[in-house]
């Protein structure tokens, strides 16, 4: 009984997950996720204490399907700079599996005035994803192959904002353009800061 | 008198906007303008049709007040590479005079989906940004700054994607750290693409 609870569980927070992240907190009611699920009411607050504990449920996943995609079985078999390019290569081409676009950068913009429990969410995600790209350059300085001088911090911030800018510039656009700009434009600053 | 229902009607935009940049379309209520501005529903909807056209004339405020502050008394003195900088370098300092920061992002990712009215003003400030950055660099191009194989439209893309990336990690961190961050690795780039 407590396995079938869990596995409606789950079930709901993958069918509300891309309706919050298509609408927003303030868009999506619980009437739309009771649509979706084909639940009552009383099937759903019997899982959720009510939209605020289910919203913080559905981002957890929608940026654990995120980070899973950008990450899963990217090469990273040839030192850190081919690594550093590879994920940004694995971005330009999957940018995101949620229909809506980028959990992070949505809940970033929809959240930052007014709902501290997802903003907080989302910002530990940014966090988790520059301390992994300033973990890989940082081996990369280490074994010799991106020069000393070179802040990790700095190159890990520009990765992030181009990637996360282009996308939504791609979005406006309709098209990738924008999405293939930015991977060009970082080849340039990871040439600068290769080793000679 | 239409001279005074001129006013109040730029009265209610200028209050409905930052309220709009803030809360999103599905988050404000044409209540909130109400407490806002003061005004009874009869004397809002004297001047608007409803949500739709006061969040659109909100918006071409915002973004009107955006583009201003960006590009408002930016020294273009000495060519343009040094217009580049300056115009990057005002972002990183000014990056929005608008409670809930850049219009442009903000309606971008809150309208992707399901509000062509709002995605069309936005995606034409988008277009229109990128034009003017488009023409100062081919005009370096021309006047032999800036080297004959760059594409104008990767740097601007990459200039804006990097500047409105940065300004949400900026955002989500509460420092300005990201944006001084894209300043440096876009330095980067102005100056690869400067002719030798």
């Amino acid at each position: 009984m407590a396995r079938k609870g869990e596995t409606t569980r789950q079930m709901i927070v993958a069918a509300a997950a891309p309706i919050f992240n298509r609408r927003g907190y303030e868009g999506t009611s619980m009437q739309d996720v009771m649509e979706a699920t084909g639940l009552e009411k009383g099937g759903l607050y019997r899982h959720f204490s009510g939209k605020e504990e289910l919203a913080a449920e559905a981002l957890r996943y929608s940026l654990r399907q995120s980070v899973k995609l950008r990450i899963e079985h990217v090469d990273g078999g040839h030192g850190a700079l081919a690594l550093l390019r590879s994920l940004v290569k694995r971005f330009v081409e999957k940018p995101s599996s949620m229909p809506g676009g980028c959990p992070l950068m949505n809940t970033a913009i929809d959240s930052d005035d007014d709902n501290p429990t997802l903003r907080g969410l989302v910002h530990e995600a940014l966090r988790d994803w520059r301390m992994r790209l300033i973990k890989v350059i940082g081996d990369g300085i280490r074994n010799g192959e991106i020069k000393t001088e070179t802040v990790p911090r700095e190159i890990a911030n520009t990765i992030i904002a181009s990637l996360e800018g282009a996308l939504m510039i791609s979005r406006l656009d309709g098209n990738r353009v924008a999405l293939t700009d930015a991977q060009k434009s970082l080849q340039v600053l990871l040439d600068r800061i290769a080793a000679e």
